[in-house]
């Protein structure tokens, strides 16, 4: 049955003849890990071999050990700037939303009210911030009435749907890929994809306006999944600077893994948290070098973009919370509750919002993301403005869900506790002599219904949010949905242990409430780290950054144990985060080195040629003619060729890449036909070699450093032939071939093939049986079969006996099964 | 000169024919992973295959989905109980140096004060402790004379001496294994290597005893590298109790390197450390379960050993400090400074380590371990007792170190700051209110001479003990080292800025001297850190462990720098960290896959047949008898033998593993010979297989469940013929066979080999052409390339033409180029 579908799916099993596809397979290329890797270690050998001098010697080893960090160096402090740049422009629009600085409009409300008392002390209330009824003259009462309200209520709207509007429109018009969180797609990229456009400049130049508007609106979203790819524009923009880097996708993702962790830096000014991110979440080859240098970036993100805060200092976490406190054993039960509601959430939103996305990309609605936007900011604006804990920004509202009762600061509805007595005049709760805790006030009762709906809504809103074609990040909706469950929790356990005090002795002795019992506070950092681990399931880098955002240490264990529920609980409903979710509902090729695949199947039945499949086209050394390979070249578009010695030995003898066949066709063309008999040996192939100006136009053009590296710099001739001779045979020197291609048995399960896809990196292994050429397996192909064996549920047992039925191409009849030489 | 050196060393270069041999290489078995993970995979199968039932099928599933965490789960348990015995056993003896609990001699010194004074005020003068000259009788006066400190420093030698060379002399006799820190071991045995003992019963039990012995002694070492030992080894003994684990080395590691992270948990209380150590340090391959797994245990293991401390709180860090102050970016320069203090003095350790751990090996002090613990641990006691900051334990010294002065507890001598005036009165340097500076009083003076004398001496004693046959690690004497040095350095700072202050408006502004600017504390910790990463090199995990330890994670940024200037620093002056360093120099067989590799040295150069090599065994399929199969496994060990079809052909086969062919010849022993003739198609071998008891029998022996895992049940015969035919000729079924081994082509790079050898975990490669058999090269063979290589220098260039020299093997040659078959 597996097998039946595949026959189907055939004809674009391996890359695209026709690029023009709908298939996402085909809108990234793959790179060849293994052939990169190679590249950079002949560039420099080349490079030693060109220049004699031991100082020019030495000084482009000093530069090429160093420009790495040099870039990294670049990228931390470049993110640092533009997340700080970003949480500048931010706070002003959104302060927007409110009003206006008469005096000077392009202040925010803490900067005007600042300027104009100019004192430290920071207020939020002045005479020279006005909100929007102010300046239109209605609302000089202090006392709201009906009209100010409603002016406040229509600005607010319009104002957010003028920024989402706004930015929703330019990632329409100049850059389609600016739009998400990016962590998937920089996800396969760092695994060898590779999308043309999608970290470049006019991305970057959109996604950062775009990113400030939409976080200024009332949009659930965050901005730290798009500042790991903003930082990842910025990896790849300055790798181009280092040709060391910039031409070789290998090491350029060495830089991206790096920028991603600057990412995370900069968005929390988590640089730990940031490493450990790129790490555990992103990145699919780390090196112990890549990961001195993703501490560099994430060091010099996390400073700079703490500097740039003009009101905190460069030291404090992003939401300092001073507990001062120790948890008891018995609170694990509440921890542990959380826990379980993280996973449950986590797993809500994560089908809910990956339906929504499939709704929205085969109906009508995709093609009209403005209106998407515009329609979805209106009826949020609309909804939230009338709650105060979804109307504020969101991490304000965070800082107040972890913060501790009266510790500075006027205190909020939800420290508002009392003495509550019964009929008689008792005592039943009463609240301690700092306000900490106590019975419920009117404002805190109040204050809860608004946190639960605020709940609701938030997790509907982020549903709705994130998908749509404007920047958006989940971080921070998923740490307010948890904070805010979690507050609810702590506030209840609180009310528990306060009633049951008077009746327990022992409880009365051993746990002072809000003193060093029941924090609430803490409930909403635990919760946090909940929702977070159930939507991205992340597990020690996640513990980490919320411990650097926090500044808070002593809470690992209750912290760690709430992670490990979530996740196990999280992993058994339903087994993927969101962002492998979207990676695997938007098939993009990513073949996940940390799921065990398991097949028995043998590589022959998924490989090139195959019943079905398309043809393999290989190149027969003996008889190919200049002819052949420029048609095979128009009629493929393969990255490369199986190389053989003739059609009736089949032995395989190398493997050719396209752009090598392409820069002999032009050698050929310009220096003329070289009879076969001219290189029957490889030494006469050498000296007729390329000449010394072709390699160096070809190197600009190219950059093959490793085809050419040994080529010899002898006699150019002059004479340019005619390429008219197509029937001219052709002979392809082992320079230009990768003359040891990993090739395995055709009987390997695929568990083993995609193994060595996985841990070597390889784009293509050929597969033989005892040397003869049997066929090709590509890594998208790899990857494609375990994504239909997933969605298949587990490899079945009886696999086997359906492979025979397809009837195992037997080495003496595969010239028929399939393959096509190059020949006359 | 590179291959001429190989030619001499050609006899050992794969597996030993005799199994004596002085070579560290032989010591050490190799798994090998590919085989391991398939094993795992089929022992499932297995399962399915046996068990019909689906309820007993998703029990088993369950069971061994779960066995993994129960087991990390009881390795976390132990290794926290364990770590809080030692602990307390430490305590106690340490304390037993200096006096006595007269009425309860079981106690340690806070003990017995505490329950003679009945209060939880801990406090260490009491009237029940007496000092051992108090004891005699000697000192009833407080007033210590000369003899009281005579008999004091006589007895806390003698004390120190017999605690160590009890240690010694256990380790000595039970458990040689036990000694040293273990980390290069466990490293070593997470990357596939075997040892058999090292991490059994009897090393568990003699390491915890000693360790306790020689951690309460005067020597310079910590409990924290043993630690992860012991943690392997109760990894290593409950893996045993689940089938799933204790008989697959490869999952077994799974669970080690999970312990490994427990263990270092263990010791410093710092979970997340833990996992990033095991990640960062220790293991080879760390799938992302295996992270959740030693999430797990390190998080139990550091709640148990936090309760087991019976007078800190469960939730305080070990060396917990509270600054309360921020850091200024002119700091940096002092910070860089202890960073290249950090890498200078780490590379000064590793060196002089390496040499004394050589002088040792090769002269007579290697024969007599205990003696040289005997004589270096009275040295150094008679050198320790006469300065406070040796004398006492060494926690203690670096909590002193860390903390900031007059914080709870009384004034230390570091925390003597006293007014200064001139002549004229005029005062110069004044001590704030709270003590917390000033000038430096005559106890500071004092103590400053002294630190500084404790860091030279701590450097040299560590030198000396780290190697010897004691449990020892290295964690603490680095932190005690940097912490000393950071202190200075600070101390130093504090005096700079007080004696500026009067002339810089400015740095009085800006800078109030201990209370938000220069904390000599602060200091302290970031030199702790620059020791340590000096010495062990890592990076991440080592800044999540410091703050882990201490609680504050304000300073992230100043550690940050300081690491990456001393790992920078560091691996320019020496390149490996001490434990690398003594992997490499005991010649452990580690591949080491962060190191870069380069070598464009033809595989074929390198694999067993080539000149001066031991020729290579290989059975040959259609001519190998009974008594050639024998005659093999009695003359050679290898693990398993390459296959080919027969000598003229010479195509590849397969490879059978050696435990296998034994078995094989036990069937045929058993069963009688059968003819060539029964098996000529696949499926007459299958119906003439191994008996359905001869299977179960071997899977109990050897665990192959895989190689038997389809073996049809059919009929047993009960004929036994005679063994005595040995040249009745044999076929080996194909389900006994790897059939599809992984093979390269001859001219393949040695880079290309080692680093699949590194990534796919293989133990051996076969080397063909056109399918035909060249030769084999061995995880051994090639990590025994990359010391060469890397002994020799960088692999020269003009390599390949020497390669010319030695001569290719034709195919045709072959045969009589080193390959023996095995036939009649």
């Amino acid at each position: 049955m597996l097998l039946k579908k595949k026959k189907k799916e055939g004809e674009s099993n391996t890359e695209p003849v026709a690029p023009a596809t709908t298939d996402p397979f085909e809108k990234f290329r793959s790179i060849d890990w293994l052939r990169e890797w190679t590249r950079d270690r002949q560039r420099e050998k080349h490079f030693a071999k060109r220049h004699k001098s031991p100082v020019v010697r030495k000084l482009h080893k000093l530069w090429g050990t160093n420009s790495g960090w040099i870039c990294v160096f670049m990228v931390g402090l470049s993110i640092g700037a533009l997340g700080g740049l970003i949480t500048l422009g931010t706070r002003y629009m959104s302060d927007l939303k409110n009003g206006v600085c008469l005096d000077r409009f392009w202040l925010d409300q803490q900067l005007c009210c600042r300027w104009q008392n100019d004192t430290l002390f920071v207020t939020d209330v002045c005479d020279e911030w006005k909100t929007w009824p102010e300046v239109l003259g209605i609302g000089v009462s202090k006392n709201q009435s009906f009209w100010d309200y409603t002016v406040e209520f229509l600005f607010f709207c319009i104002i957010a749907a003028f920024l989402t509007t706004w930015a929703a429109l330019l990632v329409y018009m100049f850059a389609p890929y600016a739009s998400g969180s990016g962590i998937p797609e920089v996800k396969c990229i760092l695994s060898g994809a590779i999308l043309r456009g999608y970290l470049g400049k006019m991305t970057l130049f959109v996604k950062t306006i775009s990113l400030t508007l939409v976080a200024a609106s009332v949009l659930s979203l965050g901005k730290e999944g798009p500042l790991v790819h903003l930082a990842s524009c910025l990896g790849n923009i300055y790798a181009d600077l280092f040709p060391k880097y910039g031409r070789n996708e290998a090491k350029k993702r060495e830089i991206l893994s790096a920028s991603a962790a600057a990412g995370v830096a900069a968005a929390f000014g988590a640089p730990v948290g940031g490493v450990l991110f790129s790490l555990e979440e992103a990145s699919y080859y780390f090196s112990v070098k890549t990961m001195a240098r993703s501490f560099l970036s994430a060091l010099i993100a996390s400073v700079v973009v703490r500097l740039a805060n003009p009101f905190g200092t460069y030291q404090t976490p992003l939401f300092f919370v001073d507990y001062r406190m120790s948890w008891s054993f018995l609170e694990m039960i509440p921890f542990i509750l959380l826990g379980i509601f993280g996973a449950l959430i986590g797993c809500l939103f994560i089908v809910a919002n990956l339906k929504w996305c499939k709704v929205r990309k085969t109906t009508r609605l995709g093609k009209h993301p403005v209106i998407e936007v515009l329609v979805v900011t209106i009826f949020m604006a609309a909804v939230a403005y009338h709650n105060p804990y979804t109307r504020k920004a969101t991490s304000a509202l965070i800082q107040e869900l972890f913060d501790r009762c009266n510790y500075g600061g006027q205190p909020t509805d939800l420290c508002n506790y009392v003495n509550i007595t019964s009929d008689s005049g008792e005592p039943l709760l009463t609240a301690d002599n700092y306000g900490h805790t106590g019975g419920l006030g009117p404002n805190l009762k109040s204050a809860l219904w608004k946190l639960a709906l605020a709940l609701v809504c938030k997790l509907i809103f982020t549903v709705f949010t994130f998908g749509m074609k404007i920047p958006a990040g989940l971080f921070i909706p998923s740490i307010a949905m948890g904070s805010i469950a979690g507050r609810l929790m702590g506030i209840g356990m609180e009310q528990l242990v306060l009633t049951w005090q008077g009746n327990s002795p022992w409880l009365k002795e051993h746990c002072q409430v809000g003193v060093d019992c029941v924090m609430p506070g803490l409930y909403a950092l635990i919760g946090a780290a909940a929702v977070l681990v159930g939507v991205t399931r992340m597990t020690v880098s996640l513990v980490v950054i919320m411990f650097e955002l926090t500044g808070s240490l002593e809470f690992v264990v209750p912290a760690m144990v709430t992670v490990l529920i979530t996740n196990w609980l999280g992993a058994y409903i339903y087994e993927r985060g969101i962002y492998d979710a979207h990676i695997h509902q938007n098939g993009y090729p990513f073949l996940d080195g940390r799921e065990k695949f398991e097949s028995t199947t043998p590589v022959k039945a998924v490989m090139n040629p195959r019943p079905g499949g398309v043809p393999l086209r290989v190149v027969s050394q003996d008889t190919v003619t200049l002819g052949d390979i420029e048609q095979m070249l128009k009629d493929t578009h393969y990255n490369g060729y199986p190389v053989v010695d003739n059609e009736i030995d089949n032995n395989l003898i190398g493997f050719v890449e396209r752009t090598d066949l392409k820069l002999l066709l032009n050698y050929y063309a310009h220096n003329g036909e070289i009879g076969k008999g001219h290189h029957s040996s490889q030494s006469t192939v050498r000296s007729n070699s390329l000449s010394a100006t072709s390699i160096e136009s070809a190197l600009n053009d190219l950059t093959v450093y490793s085809a050419f590296s040994n080529a010899t710099t002898t006699n150019a001739s002059n004479s340019r032939g005619q390429l008219g001779e197509k029937t001219a045979s052709l002979h392809i020197p082992n320079k230009l071939m990768d003359t040891t291609p990993l090739s395995i048995d055709g009987e390997m399960p695929m568990e083993k093939v995609v193994d060595m896809f996985i841990k070597l990196g390889g784009r293509h292994i050929l597969v033989t049986k005892k040397g003869r050429l049997l066929g090709l397996i590509t890594r998208k192909d790899a990857t494609r079969y375990v994504r239909e064996v997933e969605e298949q549920g587990s490899d079945d047992e009886h696999e086997s006996e359906e492979i025979e039925l397809i009837g195992e191409p037997k080495p003496n009849e595969v010239n028929n099964g399939g393959i096509e030489y190059i020949r006359l």
